[in-house]
């Protein structure tokens, strides 16, 4: 008996490592380095390889050609070579409290560094993702709190006719409860989808940690998939793993506006929520912003808060949905109904800021009321997630 | 008031690609192509490189030498250069239907597809992935049947002393019942965590598939992280961003056999669970499959289900947990409660072969009944989808 007891664990241990396939080809080198002053040192071992570059959002912006005029692109950076054909950069200066983000570049070929697993996708990009911690920077880190659950879940909208996939967020003591939530509606941009804001975003984050610190009221938060003609995120849906791109038909053309009760109504269905316009908040980064408006003014009964991220704000001309007519006597009658909270938010580096002031105007001629705040910089997740820590705050008080 | 709406909506459109910082750099090309024989092509965009080869489980298996002797290791091909930097492969031969993993090599350098976004991460490596459709992949492919919802969850373990984090999946139609369901708990092995099923073991789409077809009763899936000195995954704990090691403390030293019945007290308390012995089923892959046979001999009257997928079986002779005490005692105990079902299951050229022949036969003596399955190949993921599309369907019948 005890023979056959006799063991392979040892064995297990030893040759785990090489048996894992997926463990073949691996480096044994640490890249990103958080140094204890704040500088971050990258490195890929890459002997044969002429040049190795880095670009990233932590670099100072270059100026750039484009078929529209110069503009700015993300700076770069040379690796050095060093010993066992180690590339290395090391930031000059300490960086700032940041989630960011950059991508090696091997002899002119952008990819991602094969050390850190940390990634996020933007559209059709992956990029690897660090964090440096402190300040602002802490909200967007996984902190000893008490955690939220983060769910996908698929629904029905009888208006499209479809099954479609959302991500949504529930507070800390959510499943222990017979408390009803307020509900914040989140919506994401052009090329985005019900991914976005949960690992672009760190929504759950920003939530666990503002609810932590009472800085925010316990919410659900649903984050929809604003692209009408798709069931789900790429690689989500039957159309399988395909290469995703910016624009997708059915956008910004009143579909998704006109479908948005059947997300409100199936989650007042199948979660404790508070089922009236106090209880419930719409806001979106750029398309998203403009299916904010749109949808809060379509509904003048069903958000007291509107939150306007970078927002594009009117459609194209040609465009010639139901949802866009009328936006005069639309706004007057949303604005006539009080809404707690009208928050428009924009960088001063926008390309969309002109839009925004001119939106402004309109609404300061009407005397409608609503909360302005100029950030920095431009169209970019580094805004839209200051923008979220800055607005959670202000739902539901 | 017209002349205020004049739109910014061309410019959006025709600025967005440029305005979206991550979409600098990008490729437009398509990899990999699956052609309509089967076959497939891909493709990466380098004029500046020397040399561009591939790497992945579709490429016949090569041997190398390696500090324990020759071993398998995947095959390598090469890309051939074309019309603007362009690189080329295209498989001989049509590949069965199967999901694939890859990488490129760059000049040497392993690294990931610029044009794929769909990667999956093993302990500290991140390739990319593929699917070919038909036969059995069908089962890992998202279909247009109903889904059941995937969950991340932390729950506390008075046990360990720590909130931990789990992966969760309800079946269609959970939240719109009162019906109780049974419960599978699904362990990963040594390098994993509670991302691993879900993310490599294409569990979701698996489950939601085979109860569509009626070939598996409609269940929750937990997966749990069987690290107990971690609180979660890689990037999802307070640890923040680090590189994955494939060995952890306190891995196969008795706590998580211990701790586990608080995964299932919490399970029972907060979802609508069959609370009984016939209503659960503990599988594992590697570690896990070790952690499942230990469970369920610890606590006889848990579990009616038992799957050990690839399992490694004995302790370290050094471990002294009173858990790896009293084996033959314990293992009768729990053979003379008769669960229903005890399947083990390895590949041929595992590297455990050996551990679980000597185990089956020690079973074989005590006359102990089990179910086994015998598949090709070895300690891979390959293996242990298909394990979990066979085993699925023999609970709870």
């Amino acid at each position: 008996m005890k023979k056959i007891w006799a063991t392979v664990f040892i064995l297990f241990l030893t040759t785990a490592l090489y048996s894992q396939q997926a463990l073949w080809g691996n480096q044994d080198i640490t890249s990103p380095e958080i140094n204890s002053d704040g500088t971050v040192t990258f490195r890929i071992q890459a002997p044969e390889v002429g040049k190795v570059q880095i670009t990233g959002d932590f670099l100072p912006s270059q100026k750039a050609d484009t078929p529209f005029g110069p503009s700015d692109a993300p700076g770069v950076a040379d690796l050095v070579k060093g010993d066992k054909g180690i590339w290395e950069y090391k930031t000059p200066v300490p960086l700032a409290p940041e989630l960011y983000s950059y991508s090696f570049i091997i002899d002119g070929l952008k990819t991602t560094d094969p050390n850190n697993v940390y990634m996020i996708r933007d559209v059709a990009s992956v990029t690897n993702v660090f964090l440096i911690r402190g300040g602002r920077a802490d909200l967007y880190k996984v902190n000893q709190v008490p955690h939220g659950t983060v769910s996908r879940r698929w629904y029905s909208s009888p208006k499209l006719n479809m099954e479609r996939r959302l991500t949504i967020y529930t507070p800390p003591g959510y499943e222990n409860s017979s408390k009803r939530y307020p509900v914040f509606y989140l919506l994401h941009g052009m090329g985005g989808d019900e991914e976005a804001w949960i690992a672009l975003g760190r929504t759950a984050q920003i939530l666990d940690n503002l609810i932590a610190k009472g800085k925010a009221e316990p919410m659900i938060v649903v984050m929809t998939n604003g692209n009408v003609s798709q069931e789900a995120a790429p690689g989500e849906s039957s159309l399988g793993f395909y290469k995703p791109t910016m624009q997708l038909p059915k956008t910004m053309e009143g579909s998704m506006e006109q479908s948005f009760p059947d997300v409100v109504s199936f989650v007042d269905h199948d979660y404790r929520t508070l089922k009236s316009k106090q209880g419930r908040a719409i806001a979106g980064l750029s398309m998203g912003g403009y299916h904010a408006l749109h949808i809060s003014k379509e509904y003048p009964d069903m958000f007291d808060y509107i939150g306007l991220f970078s927002a594009a704000i009117m459609p194209d001309k040609r465009v010639s949905s139901p949802v866009y007519q009328n936006m005069d006597e639309k706004l007057k009658v949303q604005f006539s109904k009080k809404p707690k909270l009208y928050w428009i938010a924009i960088g001063k580096t926008d390309f969309l800021y002109k839009a925004n002031e001119d939106y402004r105007k309109l609404l300061d001629e009407r005397r409608y009321p609503y909360v302005y705040r100029e950030s920095e910089g431009g169209h970019i997740w580094r805004n839209w997630r200051i923008y979220l820590t800055e607005f959670a705050p202000l739902l539901f008080r």
